[in-house]
């Protein structure tokens, strides 16, 4: 037996025992006449006691050899310290060693086993295994499998059962680029890994499972940012028989539930918000509503001025930054114009309007505008002395875009985020489909299963092609901090319905019956209405910990490249092993060196 | 709101109140002026009551048009049964209906949706959300939800944090066949979908995460029969700082745990079994305790009697069938000798012997041991009158891999397999390593990261090719009546020793840097002694029903072609994808037809 307690667990009311503990040595104090080993586990820390005059001087010399990170089991009697600490929980005590096995010895690590680590991303994600004795990767691993915990118990006290759906499933090119697994007993054919169990939590529903969920890995082949990654993992959830408000009340049950059991944080009810309020009033879906600083549209008094670039914009809109106009000299302002010039947001420049707190007023646009028409701008946009008007103007979908970023910048400037407050939001009612003009052609603005509002079924049935712009969907997504955290629909569960949303994302009749003619005809022996969401579960653990990088709540993540940089992989495979997939590989042979 | 209550909570007390359901019409009886339709859904069925006298008309009407599988919305007033049933949960009460809507409607079904479906596998797999809705279905994939549930709940309460580990990984040529998936972002590299989270969770291990589990998918691109899927699901394990006993421990806790809280079932302790036993009085590793017929080996008194076939034979080795001899007629012997001589099994023979009710001895070696012999043998092996003894000779791996397929037969006419008898062992003690003579080279038993027993350790680093044989390890696997669902050891945390394992197994250095490099260096930072285990979930679940085939505890299974018959994948992908990919198919093309 390697212990009989663990490392975190030793009190007050355990001294005077004999006890075996395991762990790693964190660190040692040598006085010469008496030393101090700080032994680690998973539970904590517990603090070794050796004394010249009472240990053996064999154990004693053995202690000495000790390096950072040997694997260690002693033996000894548990003491009350003279100098108490309450930094660990085991501070009251240490542990007076009479006995010393070397489990294991360990060079020295590359960076270092604590809270800071000086180790850089490319060495931790190397030596992962080293990265995890850290504390703070360990609690966000902790923390992740309590949240999962957690939601399986929220779900499964609703009825909700937890069925496993298929990874090797059919490859369907709609949506994200899928990753294809060839098989060997079907030549030249492939398995796709799921982007999503959608059309198979669909067909749960069909077969009267009623409430699906599955906390399940997802796979997307795309290129990668610090916030994606390979696969994924989403809290999946279907219901059926039900309503956007019941799917709605569940997930917000879920949400709060997890606040408050995890965090203890009591969250309001959710508000809830169109998508065309939100994009109105936020340039974004996904809006930050722990500050406002909301777009307010110019158009009706900022045009026809005689100021070109406005009066020649499809919308002119812009943000009161309160009480910044004393904060931004003309070099700051030509910074964060050339910020928001840079390709990635590619606004064409910036107006202000800076009410100074002496009662004048400066703008870029002085030339074009009387101090009076700036006023009516600055009541407009609830203006006071000391505040600073920001302002674009463009094409509308690219303005708002643009100034939401700029509001997003501003908000982190004025340091408006605070990490401590959350703000949950529901944004309701998206439209259906999303005309892309580089294509030609409709995308699904959640997925091609979302069903329309049913006030808009005969529409989408019969209209012409501006009606079906103007389609809405029993749509939402939870945004959380300005994070979507999750999002969901109530889908069509009639084969006329999706035929036709089909039709119109372009899939030819041959397409659709051959990538989804399983799931219409599903839907001809008895579909039940139904519904459901999707949280991303990694995003959703970062969020809750006010982090915006979701790697570390990732055992072993992928890095840009999508390569897992501990164990080098992907790699490549055998030449028999190309021959049994039926493969032949096209890749650039690389030229030994 | 599509209904107030489900189909299998309404009882007495909800008398007098209007209800509104949601569900499939399972039948209905028409009488004329009175019909009942049977409404189902996930929680139950509920009777639906439609008078001629107090039913609106055309709402009586309309009822009258629904057929098998539609779906409906009714509201109605619970009514007291006049003939009340114990059949169904809610027998003492039905739905006088005032409101109908239909829905969906269904076309008939290509089987009924009833406990007993007339619907073969085929069209049972193609339309799988249909076979869902019937009960048997329906059950088991809630029982696999519900061991879900325990299996976390028990393992949480012994401090296991859940941890997903990677699905993408890197191809390793030991063990089974891997599935493979391209890499479009490092052309000419391909992941692997992982047969096991085996390194991860030792990796985990080493840094620290102390007791590590995981309900997770593996893949295997094995030829399948109908206990094997492509896709299968595992309960992963495994703890640091243990011994062989505490995991032995552990997951008996968690066995007895599960058959306690899911089937009401007391476990008593788990019997143990050597490797060497079981194969001695089995001739399996997963031996069905159920009953005993254990085998008993003649090569002293059988030998040496003139007989070539036994003489020549490494070993002879028999069971006894008893009451047998007055139900096999010399047709029925040959019967089963036929039986036994299949390509499947291999004897070359079988011999009887015969203890008839009135005292003679029958036997097919009469012309070579007299009965005085015979009756040698029938002593050894506990005969009485009425007994049959089945012997089998030749080499002694082929000879008990034989007569264990004679032994579960004998068992299964016999009427000796109780399906609600559950024998649990523990088989301990496998050898480290076996020899294969077809490769000439050893493989692993249990596989290349378990530890040699530590009285082993100092022959595994020096001794010599036979003492390689005779190595023993920390390996168990948990057998349960008959079936192996679980199976694990303690693994090797020195690098050294796992060298030394890799080059026994046949890598080179370079080969098993390549692919072990990661773990290997691991081990040098401080891995701790670890140990784990691994249950097939999906044949927990079927041999805890007492079910032979895995496939209807999967939701959506494979068939033996690897094909999902429903959503018809694997299939074609396009040049485009393939090109991203680095790929060329050199599959054979099809001819149009």
């Amino acid at each position: 037996m390697y212990r009989t307690h663990n490392c975190g667990e030793l009190r007050m009311e355990h001294v005077g025992q004999t006890v075996t503990l395991s762990g790693w040595v964190q660190g040692s104090r040598d006085k010469g006449f008496m030393m101090w080993i700080d032994l680690r586990d998973r539970y904590g820390i517990t603090q070794l006691f050796f004394n010249e005059n009472s240990t053996d001087a064999d154990l004693f010399t053995k202690a000495r050899t000790l390096g950072r990170e040997y694997v260690v089991k002693v033996t000894g009697k548990v003491l009350e310290r003279s100098s108490k600490t309450n930094k660990i929980e085991t501070g009251d005590i240490e542990i007076e060693v009479s006995e010393l096995e070397i489990l294991n010895e360990s060079l020295t690590p590359p960076f270092t086993i604590a809270d800071d680590s000086d180790g850089g991303d490319d060495l931790r994600m190397k030596y992962r295994y080293l990265d995890i004795r850290r504390n703070p990767v360990k609690n966000k691993l902790m923390f992740r499998s309590k949240m999962a915990v957690e939601t399986r118990k929220y779900l499964s006290d609703q009825n909700f059962c937890e069925v496993e759906t298929p990874f090797l499933i059919k490859s369907t090119p709609e949506g994200a680029r899928d990753f294809v697994v060839p098989s060997r007993m079907n030549a030249g054919q492939f398995y796709a890994l799921p982007q999503s169990p959608q059309t198979f939590k669909q067909l749960l529903m069909v077969g009267g499972m009623d409430r699906y969920f599955q906390i399940v890995k997802c796979f997307r082949d795309e290129d990668l940012r610090s916030d994606r990654q390979p696969e994924f993992t989403q809290i999946d959830c279907e219901m059926a028989f039900v309503t956007q408000e019941e799917i709605l009340q569940t997930f917000e049950g879920l949400t709060k539930y997890l606040f408050k059991t995890i965090l203890g944080k009591e969250l309001s009810d959710f508000p809830r918000m169109s998508y065309d309020k939100a994009m109105k009033l936020y340039g974004s879906d996904k809006p930050d509503t722990r500050f406002d600083m909301t777009f307010v549209e110019l158009n009706d008094i900022a045009q026809g001025k005689g100021f070109g670039v406005f009066d020649s914009a499809e919308l002119v809109v812009g943000i009161n930054a309160k009480g910044q106009a004393g904060e931004y000299s003309n070099k700051d302002i030509k910074n964060l114009t050339a910020w928001l010039q840079r390709p990635q947001i590619g606004a064409k420049g910036l107006v202000y309007v800076k009410f100074e707190e002496n009662g004048s007023i400066k703008s870029s646009v002085g030339k074009f505008f009387s101090d009076d028409d700036l006023k009516v701008w600055g009541e407009k946009m609830g203006a006071e002395k000391g505040d600073m008007l920001l302002i674009l103007s463009g094409e509308t979908d690219k303005v708002r875009s643009q100034l939401n970023d700029l509001r997003l910048e501003m908000g982190d400037r004025m340091g408006l985020k605070d990490p401590n407050q959350y703000n949950p939001l529901w944004v309701v009612d998206f439209p259906l489909l999303e005309w892309d003009e580089d294509s030609n052609r409709f995308h699904a603005m959640h997925h091609p299963f979302t069903a329309p509002k049913k006030e808009d079924v005969a529409n989408m049935l019969n209209g012409d092609h501006e009606t079906m712009k103007a389609l809405r969907a029993d749509a939402y997504d939870l945004v959380l901090n300005g994070s979507e955290i999750g999002g969901g629909s109530i889908r069509i569960h009639d084969r006329t319905l999706q035929a036709k949303n089909f039709k119109l994302l372009g899939f030819t009749e041959e397409e659709a019956q051959e990538q989804f003619g399983f799931l219409m005809g599903a839907f001809e022996y008895g579909a039940p209405p139904h519904g459901g969401i999707a949280f991303g579960f990694d995003r959703l653990c970062a969020v809750m910990n006010g982090e915006t990088s979701i790697r570390d709540f990732i055992a072993f993540p992928k890095n840009n490249q999508g390569r897992d940089v501990m164990i080098d992989g992907p790699a490549k495979i055998s030449q028999e092993q190309l021959n049994e997939l039926f493969l032949q590989s096209t890749a650039p042979t690389e030229t030994e060196s």
